[in-house]
């Protein structure tokens, strides 16, 4: 048993309400539930217990995986599962993210998008590891509820998906969001949080604006990514 | 000198893009700037030099400072100033956040404030230390651009503020927003991070909601208020 890596072929979520999550969303995937010596084996236990049961997943009770995944923290069962993919849809709408570099901000994003009902990421690498348990942690269980494909390039998305109306969001776009309607399917493109999309997006799609004051240099991606799903998904959802 | 805590009378600036901001914008409340002595005497250097020295500051070399405030971090440049009152302008738009929790996303919200033009901030207490090192360097500088006030009550802020239209963002609203006009001068308000708005602010103003799927319990605080931010200043900004 070792500290978690991105490398490995396994992830974790910590905590009961996530566990539940993965147990109800992609139990396929489950290997293993452990339960901390301590928990109280309440209402909430049991739920867990028949749902890992019903799916022939093991229970285990275990000490070392808490001290080493989650020391500081208050949680008393972690679910162990396979690393998996999930093909995006083709004809639904998309969100591309190109090099995101930060767990925290990932896990608030796809939380958001599954609350506008977008439910298929595109990671473009390099890019954080979205299955480190922290993205997990941060998306609030969403994560299980969305599609995320990896590719090495946004012109490998782009040749795939050639139907799509493509619209990067940049600082040195001319048209603002809110000012044309957005077309479907879309894919809103949004580039890392220090470096933003470079110039060559601007020639690529429909460029859009999020208009702020020039007193701050960006709003933060989250927000950003936030409010574009906001309007894109306005009066649909 | 000591850690840094809630009820001291001064606070900090971590690094030199924060302290810039504050020497810029308030320089009346800053007693000291300390620079490590490891610090790079360049261009950015000498710009905070001449800053201080215009203003009578006086700079210091100070290790410990660096050790006790920010021992992790990549930081060079501390400022040291005052924890000021810059009283809320009486006929702009305002913020409330009714017991906020989370310094991170305090900063995060300011910064989007100072995107969106909205410059006034009310907290009722008790909330999260504003002037937490942390939540200034989250709001990334935007901090100095706004004016806030701390009142123990909503009701002491809705007594003293009667003409402005009172907005409570809740899950339990009717009215989504975006299907109504948002009236001027407005006050946008938005509960705790884990526990909202409680029901008695259902008889207050309008209450809105941002409408989102059932597949999450709620939008993350940051997100909300600035999607309300974003829509409440549409075509305005």
């Amino acid at each position: 048993m070792k500290k978690y890596k991105k490398t490995d072929l396994t992830s974790y979520t910590l905590g009961i309400t996530l566990t539940i999550e993965l147990l109800l969303t992609k139990p396929g995937v489950v290997e293993k539930i452990y339960y901390h010596p301590d928990i109280n084996q309440n209402e909430t236990f049991q739920k867990i217990e028949t749902l890992a049961k019903n799916k022939f997943i093991p229970l285990e009770e275990n000490v070392k995986i808490f001290n080493l995944l989650s020391a500081k923290e208050n949680c008393f069962i972690i679910g162990q599962f396979i690393k998996y993919d999930e093909p995006i849809q083709a004809n639904e709408n998309h969100l591309v993210l190109v090099h995101p570099s930060n767990m925290g901000n990932l896990g608030t994003i796809i939380r958001t998008m599954v609350g506008f009902k977008i439910h298929n990421l595109v990671i473009i690498k390099p890019a954080v590891d979205v299955f480190d348990p922290k993205t997990i942690r941060a998306s609030m269980g969403s994560f299980f509820h969305i599609n995320i494909v990896f590719l090495d390039s946004f012109f490998e998305y782009s040749s795939q998906y050639k139907t799509h109306h493509i619209y990067p969001f940049m600082l040195q776009a001319n048209i603002k969001l809110g000012e044309i309607a957005i077309q479907k399917p879309y894919a809103l493109v949004f580039g890392n949080e220090a470096t933003g999309l470079d110039s060559t997006y601007l020639t690529i799609g429909t460029p859009l604006l999020i208009h702020h004051s020039n007193q701050i240099d960006s709003l933060n991606l989250p927000i950003a990514v936030s409010i574009a799903l906001y309007e894109s998904t306005r009066n649909t959802l």
